[in-house]
């Protein structure tokens, strides 16, 4: 193992969160907060790792997927220990944990919360908050590989190990032009997100954090109500329609920009995960029409909520505890579907279900025609054994996770939905759950050690198991470096 | 496919069935019940159908694996629906829906009830329902093998396809021998049971009707409160080391019976499930303690209720309902588990879980080496890549399944913790569940509809999902037959 590698590539990471946090820090100055200078305090702490480690490059620079987990999976851990220290120095968020638990759920995209008041936040930790969620969206690694120069081959390890789904392709030959044109069209959509908000009436403060957490699929509101605050149609609608856009896989704008339509729109797993949001959508409508009085008021809230929870955002609009149990059950099941994959968005992604699906659907075959050779193909391209096996690994980690977590939260002695919803949304990277930890609930009145299992699960579930697993072996801390 | 044989050998099962409802007329008549005119009525009826379809062996006899899952998946169905003829005619259970699901939670060994007052229940009629769990318990067709004659090759798809665990083993050479063997020592555990239930004061009809339940791993009892109505430490003490011995792989019990004491001591299924047996039942004592005062009660109730959960039987002396939510999610989490491969218990099995466990631990090696050939190894044999990749599949599909009918019970508006404890008490061939259908409660208060799914669930729990994934292809429909 390349031990001085893997340390000049966090080193370096530490850095770039070090440059990171002076742009919240430049935020609470505009508003003069005190805490413009805790932002600086952590930023020159980062920035002073990086000197010291991160600025010459070893001799032998070559790593391998096992150095490649590593790096993401401590880089993320590492991260929010530094990301969360603002809130903690100025008392925004007075217990250390809870801040941890904050900025893990910015970082991975989830969007519970620990806060009750969210609202009397300082504007530059409310933004440095949904900042997270921007940053961690895209990957907080393919954004250092788009800033600083790795090697091609190295860049891919990375990569591998943190774009979700079951397999990362390069867009282009080049894994850091890959990350480039990605970031790019990143910046765009949540540019015209934006503007569209700023049509509707938002200031641009609450626009910028707004559009942040769609764009990382987070769900982190300024608002203790959540998009429910501003109570209009039309930045429903844009929201809704955005966090959709955010859960398509990005090589499909790619493509788009290529101007290869047709190949993009004929993407299965597109398809997919269209029906099941029309499905879900249609579905809810009808479920809670009773509650809403028109179609169309049912509607609105039965799309931003099934968009909310299937690019697992989190935002909310309606309190869908309220809605009947069968609206509640579509939702948490949606929840484990998740987006699509190289999306923003967390859960078990479309295209593994998909996989999971068919590899069903190919076992009957096999039981009708012992003898037949079978293939699960996507997109018409035969899907490898390796990729099949990566799957149904990753699913089985998964639902062992689940177990395990849910058996060890429910020591807090809540309700079962509130503890196994809890487990579900967080390892989902959604925000909200059902029940105790509903919409408009929020997870303070959890134990510590409760919250050390959600701050793993949030890991564990935007890396996509693999990284962390290879970290819990024994093997790997008792060899010799 | 050999409709011809298929027919023959399902009509042939059918008389069985016939032959064997002459036993709780005979029960009905001693204690001079009505009822027995109605099993009477039913047995002739299957008595004709096998006179007609089942008496004359085809000339072509030869059947595959699939012809084997058709049989399987709709014996069982059948089975059911004849069996529950009874119930219905005599007006026990006044609707023919609820008669259903009573025999397939008795064929399948479930022990969910959607009775609210049981002992209201003619001698005759609970005679029967505790019957079906001793018949399905042993496979209706490891019975039938027994009792009739079919070719060895056949015997063995029919095997195959019905007993629970990754994989299906002959005992000795001869399929039917190995049905045999399976059935004495069934047989004399049983009568071991009862005569040591007859020491605890339990009278003889009440000590054959709980020692069916036990050894089917089913949970009917004749009393509303269950075995909680002996209040007997003794009772609960031999109920509960007879449901773990009914847990346990008989193969074991053969090979204890040839002196392989060694052997049999060494298997590894054995111990993880004994040692999930002690864990479960150590954690809960400690977290029940303060509700019952003293260790040694609390251990009382807490090995029982583990030993029923795990086993699959579904007897309860404690409600558990108020229990701690540690304690019931570890309920929770050994129905999932279930007994081992070649029981009569349901769940996932050890057997499997352990494949599935050493899967990940597999993938976690070939990340650090990826070169090195890796194998999973159960008992020290190489566990072949057909039956870890049916393993996979069986858990997707399991997983699955349970996320389906969750969704479509949650229509009754019920909690989450009803709604899905009730799916998976099913699933699993359980019987009691936790909030709305705990140990108290029943199954009667649901929609036809989620009746209907839970008994499409205790079906596929109890044959392990193939048959019924093949019985649902399109394919097998189209074809010519």
């Amino acid at each position: 193992m390349n031990i001085r590698m893997t340390v000049f590539i966090i080193s370096k990471m530490l850095g770039v969160e070090g440059a990171l946090l002076l742009i919240p820090a430049f935020v609470a100055l505009l508003y003069r907060e005190e805490s413009a200078l805790h932002f600086a305090v952590v930023s020159g702490f980062l920035f002073l790792i990086f000197l010291l480690a991160g600025r010459k490059k070893p001799g032998k620079r070559r790593i391998y997927k096992k150095e490649g987990l590593i790096i993401v999976g401590s880089a993320w851990i590492l991260w929010s220990l530094f990301g969360a220290l603002p809130f903690f120095l100025s008392g925004s968020i007075p217990s250390y944990l809870d801040a941890f638990f904050e900025t893990v759920s910015g970082f991975t995209t989830t969007g519970s919360t620990i806060l009750t008041d969210i609202e009397a936040l300082p504007r530059g930790m409310a933004f440095w908050r949904s900042l997270t969620h921007w940053i961690g969206g895209m990957g907080v690694l393919v954004f250092v590989m788009m800033l600083t120069s790795l090697d091609d081959e190295n860049s891919m390890h990375l990569m591998r190990a943190e774009v979700p789904g079951p397999e990362a392709d390069k867009l282009v030959p080049r894994a850091r032009t890959t990350a480039q044109i990605l970031y790019a069209m990143y910046f765009v959509l949540t540019a015209v997100e934006v503007v569209l908000l700023l049509f509707g009436g938002m200031n641009f403060y609450d626009s910028l954090l707004h559009a942040f957490s769609t764009a990382g699929t987070g769900g982190f509101s300024n608002m203790n109500a959540s998009v429910a605050h501003y109570d209009s149609a039309y930045i429903d609608g844009v929201i809704t329609v955005f966090m959709i856009l955010f859960g398509v896989n990005f090589n499909l704008y790619f493509l788009v920009c290529m101007r290869k339509w047709k190949e993009a729109l004929k993407n299965e797993e597109l398809h997919i995960y269209m029906g099941i949001i029309a499905g879900a959508v249609a579905l809810i409508t009808v479920d809670i029409l009773h509650q809403y009085g028109s179609v169309l008021h049912a509607f609105r809230y039965a799309s931003f909520q099934v968009a909310a929870i299937i690019t697992t955002t989190g935002f909310c609009t309606a309190d869908w505890n309220l809605w009947p149990e069968f609206s509640k059950a579509i939702l948490l099941s949606l929840m484990v579907v998740g987006a699509c994959a190289g999306s923003t968005g967390g859960g078990i992604k479309v295209s593994r279900l998909m996989i999971l699906l068919k590899s069903i659907k190919q076992e009957i075959k096999r039981m009708l025609h012992p003898k037949a050779v079978t293939l699960v193909r996507v997109n018409g391209r035969k899907v490898s054994g390796e990729t099949m096996n990566g799957v149904y690994i990753y699913f089985i980690c998964y639902v062992m996770i689940l177990l395990v977590s849910v058996l060890l939260v429910s020591v807090n002695d809540f309700d079962f939905g509130t503890s196994f919803s809890a487990v579900l949304t967080t390892l989902n990277n959604v925000g909200p759950g059902i029940s105790g930890v509903g919409p408009v609930e929020n997870f303070s009145q959890f134990s510590g050690l409760s919250k050390v299992i959600f701050c793993v699960d949030m890991l564990v579930g935007r890396l996509e198991i693999f990284p962390y697993l290879l970290l819990l072996s024994p093997e790997l801390w008792r060899r010799k470096f």
